[in-house]
């Protein structure tokens, strides 16, 4: 038994890999999903579905276009900019991170960066809370999760300045407003799907307003109009996420799937901090659901700990470099049972190293 | 029995569907390809072998660089200029269909553009051969097959102006000397892989003189320097058109499939015009071995034609709005027993209907 706690790409529910593996084989009449045109009514049916499920799983309301692209969320970073920011005009960022910091580095190839709050002086340990924006900001930038740093913002600011958010690791993940936001964009490579696809989720009426001529491929208003399909769309990555959403659904939706996530994070922060061998290393209020970040006391057991936990199945522990020790992701697939297995194992460590 | 004649995204060998879907349920111990990061030493394995199957099959002269991006051909159309062409110079561009058009309509955004040649007077009938390639041009930009037309250019000019070539519906189908270029781009979903993948071949000295602030995910040499890992990749994309890739060495590389790619082209043209039913679109000299497209002398006999061998396994063989009639796209993994049954089907249907 496997215990995927990667970072992503990640884990999705086994009965996904099952049928995206069928439909490989044989989606329609015999022929693959990766040999159908993406112009035929049932992949059409496929967009259809999934930008659906997008909307409905989310409760987007009405006036926003879910659009389902390619590039991540890396190409985000410079999209955004080049729709929403006119030319001399400033745009307001928090810097939780090192992809809060990427999409920082783009925009002043389209105007000017205010960065009104950062936590990089702490190691991007806390999310900055204390900072207002400035009301003259062509929007507000945030990052709802920070994969790396295992941070998570827990409150949105209210402000009349536009509200971007790059929710690529915990969309899905709970329940969020989508009304306060005015553009949601995130690789679909946590709870969405498979690498290869980007969900952008933007409140119409704040498009065509840059002044700026914008290439088709990265224009909003160019995919809005085609449906998604300005072009040919990532066929294999859309179909397997639309089978997740479906899986979301079935299980409940985004309210339920919060409710595990909460019991997940809160059954291994609760290790965590009972064991002497286990530290946190965010501050208590930030701590991430999705990423959850941790060091040993004593770092010289962290090899020894890697080892036994991957000998017991645990997949995808180590740390990220910046942060060093573990990190273990913990996205809707992820099952409370493969939790418990780690923490069992943390206990057991702790009385071999006691 | 279904023979695929659809024009992308398209037919794949039978024996890559059933590696990428034995992949999707375990790529390695237990885990499946959709489920492991692109940082493990397992998928920078595949990243590695598809870029150098690509090399390998296309005899890529040292000098250049093979990238794996997202995005298709249409994001290509505004990377080029964005990145080989400074503000104020001109780039030439041959005309010759709905995708050169596309390309043509994006470097505005950028500089100057210059059609030197166009077949659009005549739909797109043929390739333009008899142009000059001024001098000063920054670059000069061909599609080396119209997949709506179908027609394939043969050969490519002698210029010592840098040439890019959009090779979307016809790379590996054909030998070329990539020599003679200095950027080839292509959407995978034709003869590499499955939707969501691009790739491009690019002479590393053309790069960094646009003396533009390009964003780092279009700007060719941040995916140079990144290995095509600079953000997460389309990871089960690449991993597809790997084993295609490894496929088409096995079957004898480029050159072998070259030949059998004739003798496909050869069997249905000469039924074309063979059959008092049937006739070409397109100058004999251009027809593609792609993209065949042809329509019947009496325009009444075409749906019940489209019936009968629909009714027989045919797949794909609409033509497209722009042209009309049939358009039977033979890409590398169309077998000769499908051209075989079409023109059997031909035959039959014009036995019924002299």
């Amino acid at each position: 038994m496997r215990h995927n706690f990667g970072a992503g790409p990640c884990i999705l529910p086994q009965e996904v890999f099952k049928q995206a593996s069928q439909a490989v084989l044989d989606f329609k009449d015999g022929l693959s999903i990766l040999e159908i045109s993406h112009r035929t009514p049932e992949f059409e049916a496929v967009v259809e579905e999934t930008t659906r499920l997008v909307k409905e799983l989310l409760n987007v309301p009405s006036g926003y276009s879910v659009l389902l692209l390619q590039g991540g969320a890396s190409l985000q970073f410079a999209m955004v900019p080049m729709n929403l920011l006119p030319e001399g005009k400033t745009a307001s960022y928090l810097e939780t991170g090192v992809w809060a910091n990427k999409a920082i580095k783009e925009v002043p190839n389209f105007g000017k960066v205010n960065i009104i709050a950062s936590s990089k002086d702490s190691n991007f340990t806390f999310v900055p809370k204390d900072y207002s924006i400035p009301e003259d900001s062509a929007y507000f930038h945030c990052t709802s999760n920070n994969t790396i740093y295992g941070t998570e913002m827990f409150s949105f600011p209210d402000t009349k300045v536009p509200v971007v958010c790059d929710m690529s690791s915990d969309i899905m993940s709970r329940e969020i407003d989508v009304s306060k936001f005015d553009l949601i964009y995130a690789g679909a490579q946590k709870n969405i799907g498979p690498a290869g696809l980007t969900i952008v989720i933007v409140k119409d009426e704040i498009l065509g307003k840059s002044g700026r001529k914008i290439p088709a491929m990265l224009d909003y208003s160019v995919h809005i109009e085609g449906g998604s399909m300005y072009n040919t769309p990532p066929v294999f990555s859309i179909y397997t996420a639309m089978l997740n959403l479906r899986w979301l659904k079935s299980k409940g939706g985004v309210a339920e799937i919060e409710k595990e996530n909460k019991a997940k994070a809160y059954a291994l922060y609760t290790e965590i901090d009972r064991n002497p061998l286990f530290k946190g290393t965010c501050a208590v209020e930030d701590r991430s659901r999705m990423n959850i970040c941790f060091v040993m006391e004593n770092p010289e057991l962290e090899k020894p700990f890697l080892k036994f936990a991957e000998e017991n199945g645990i997949e995808g522990l180590k740390g990220h470099r910046s942060v060093g020790g573990f990190r273990a992701s913990m996205y809707n697939a992820l099952p409370i049972t493969s939790v418990h297995t780690l923490v069992e194992l943390m206990q057991i460590f702790a009385e071999k190293h006691q």
